[in-house]
């Protein structure tokens, strides 16, 4: 299919806010010549304290907005949407494949560690609804896995604070709450999370592996590329376009952190949904 | 105007989700014949790093939800709200008396240390904003205002981490990021943060005096229904009513803590706006 205009439509990556910009990072590094456009819904976040009703219907809303934009594929970027509203999306936006970051999360904690066992460090609304427990159990039977509610992670990436006694004080709070548990893993279950590796890393013993779904899902993105045979040909790099549902001045700002470069206000464009 | 059936109307009180409450449960113990309708809007919650469109737009449909309520007065007992919503709410409410709490928080500083050193701990939008060194400024010329953004105090409230060490430690940081002021007052200028008085004033300087807008805002909420004749006669104790747009299990598990009475979620009507 080279040369099919349709394989330059972007994919679309969609995030409660600006974490999912570590998702979109790992795409672009693994695919330059994508199209992508990146909708962080900072009117209605976080999601991860919300109900799974207003959680689904805010993302289908978000799914709806992308397709207006021709997408070619949707990457949900988001754990708690991921985990809530991946099926109910599916069938939306059907034909047009839909990637979550659970499933891509969970096959990563297997390839790690086989028969191990994995703590989730995610939100509320994650937790609750144990997807990565069901998602390593259809691929390890053997595996292990705690799932803990780790809020104040999503106030101190948001805040910057990454670094410091107080980000290692909340973590260690967090793995003595999942006690007795002593992981070969720690999934970062919240797309806000990698920028806090080193310190959860710092804090937990030598021997545990961190995994995010980042790298994992920019893969699964590939080869669901190349299976429909929509990948972007051409020599040239991928465009990029960011939108945000509120203050584009804060997206720029905290968003640059996630992303690994600065950006302006005027790199965001403000949409409604 | 006894036994007038207006009076029997309840006053609508609105916050953006639980803290509020704060607010709430000081009407209630100064007016307790009064009947109450509280609205929490927990689906778009934070409002303190969203936009002033997006803050505006808000608190405007929630106070147009209370008033299909037939609330004889309005109080927006969020701190947020208060600053950037106060005069597009007062007239799209008219005549409906509309109270915030921006202003009696700044009449309970000037009150406690005229010509003082005031430092307002506050959410991003409200710091923005300036309200309180406005209010302030208006009430005492001869004072000192300075305002400090402190996004890691809402999320350690709505976790229930309001003591201990990480509680100190966070605290800490926000008045050392404010250093060189010396406070005389320090004003808890989102209701969120009553809950964190204790170790605010443990961190602070002991001469340092915490005020918070509830008492004031009560004061306030009194002095207008007699100026309007409109206090309930009745010696029975008024209903209370709470409407929350998102999720009733967590909103009476939280709230319950800013309330200082345990909740069940069958006590919260789940709304749309």
């Amino acid at each position: 299919m080279t040369g099919d205009p349709y394989n330059n439509q972007p994919i679309g990556v969609f995030d409660s806010g600006v974490g999912g910009l570590t998702v979109l990072k790992a795409i672009r590094d693994a695919l330059p010549n994508e199209n992508l456009v990146y909708l962080g819904d900072t009117a209605r976040l976080p999601y991860g304290t919300k109900s799974p009703a207003s959680i689904e219907r805010y993302a289908t809303q978000a799914a709806a907005k992308l397709q207006e934009q021709g997408i070619k594929l949707l990457v949900v970027a988001c754990n708690t949407a991921s985990a809530v509203a991946l099926d109910a999306l599916r069938e939306t936006m059907a034909p047009i494949p839909v990637v979550g970051v659970v499933e891509p999360g969970a096959t990563a904690a297997v390839a790690a560690h086989a028969g191990g066992r994995h703590l989730v460090l995610a939100t509320e609304a994650t937790v609750r609804l144990g997807a990565y427990s069901k998602a390593i159990a259809e691929r390890d039977p053997d595996a292990e896995v705690r799932e803990q509610a780790c809020e104040m992670l999503v106030a101190l990436a948001e805040e910057g604070w990454s670094g410091g006694n107080i980000a290692r004080a909340i973590v260690r709070r967090y793995l003595e709450e999942a006690n007795g548990h002593d992981p070969d893993t720690i999934i970062l279950g919240c797309t806000h999370f990698p920028l806090l590796k080193d310190t959860i890393q710092a804090v937990a013993d030598d021997h545990v592996i961190l995994v995010d779904s980042a790298s994992t899902t920019a893969d699964v993105v590939r080869a669901a590329l190349a299976a429909q045979g929509t990948s972007r040909d051409s020599g040239s790099p991928g465009s990029l376009r960011l939108l945000a549902t509120d203050g584009a001045t804060r997206f720029a700002r905290v968003g640059g952190q996630f992303l690994g470069r600065s950006l302006s206000y005027s790199d965001v464009e403000l949409v409604d949904l």
